[in-house]
């Protein structure tokens, strides 16, 4: 099984972090972090670097690609978009998270699917002729999204499962300690206090550009 | 409040990057990865690179220092023993994820604390003089430690609240989704099916070298 995670400028870390120390694990799984060109890429707080191992070109045909999100998703029409569009036609999986999303529905890979988005962004979902769904993870044929950032764990939990078999999954779930204690009820705009939903909406710049 | 996070050698990535997306995004704050150098550090499955900003030596004074795990937790003397001895006269807070309690407690900052680290790893705390407790995070004064991996967003988010106040830390919560919604429940020894639990503990090299 090769596995694809796409590094591209001002991306958001754990979107890619969080799926990548999930699937890594995966027996003979081979992971590799693309990017434009091999070499580092710059996430979006500015303070830290990831390295992508290879070209997009080096890698024309994964098993899976996830696509995590950004500030800035990539959803103009470009070589990267090319790219989604030409993995896609032999993956097992696509996969996204976040605002991840966006840059699969702009590559018209979601039209008429049932996806999911950070939830500042899930409106914008249908913009790109997907079908939001308020979901922590939506899986629709072999589309798989994720809400925003930290779902990418419960969506490569969920892969990983159907790719390896729910022991693995576990096994991986208990080898990273994936039993989450929040200290608030504050994830979600169904459980976060009002004010702090409307502050962030207020702000939604912190999280989306647009 | 200037926050430094450690990166070594086989460092799990994880364990630096959940707290990094939470950390990063408190207002005022200015966080650097920090190494034995600054330049790329490869991380624990051999399939990611991640680079330190700054070298150890040039953030002498950091309010706040993390030091996430590894299976080869840095519990030799040495550099980087040293300054970890150094950093900690003048934090704030001194924290871990995971293994890096291993660290500090070897570091003989743990002594007679109350700590926790992996489930895997937590008797050997015992060993370097630290106080082992089972849970999620447990905070000492200003040590702050997590379980393993992905305890560091829980850990975070409870200094973010110390550090910031209780509603910086719930508007981060929420930007980053983190409403966690595991698709099994398998991340605790105490949840866990005993046979995943048994089949890790004699598997146990894959998280801890020794």
């Amino acid at each position: 099984v090769q596995i694809a995670v796409l590094l591209y400028d001002r991306v958001t870390a754990l979107d890619a972090i969080g799926p990548y120390e999930i699937l890594s694990r995966l027996p003979g799984a081979s992971l590799v972090f693309v990017g434009a060109s091999a070499g580092p890429v710059r996430t979006d707080t500015g303070r830290l670097t990831l390295v992508a191992e290879a070209s997009w070109d080096e890698v024309p045909a994964p098993d899976l690609v996830l696509v995590p999100g950004s500030p800035a998703a990539p959803t103009a029409p470009g070589e990267l978009q090319d790219w989604l569009r030409s993995v896609d036609e032999s993956t097992t999986w696509t996969a996204s998270v976040c605002t991840g999303s966006l840059a699969l529905a702009a590559a018209g890979l979601l039209t008429g699917r049932r996806a999911t988005s950070h939830w500042l962004a899930l409106p914008r979902l249908a913009d790109f002729g997907a079908v939001p769904v308020s979901s922590r993870v939506v899986v629709d044929g072999k589309y798989a999204t994720a809400a925003g950032v930290s779902a990418g764990l419960d969506l490569a939990l969920d892969l990983a499962a159907r790719i390896a078999g729910v022991e693995v999954a576990q096994t991986i779930q208990l080898a990273i300690e994936y039993d989450p204690e929040p200290p608030f009820s504050a994830g979600s705009p169904r459980t976060a206090p009002p004010a702090i939903v409307a502050a962030l909406r207020a702000r939604r710049h912190l999280v989306l550009d647009a």
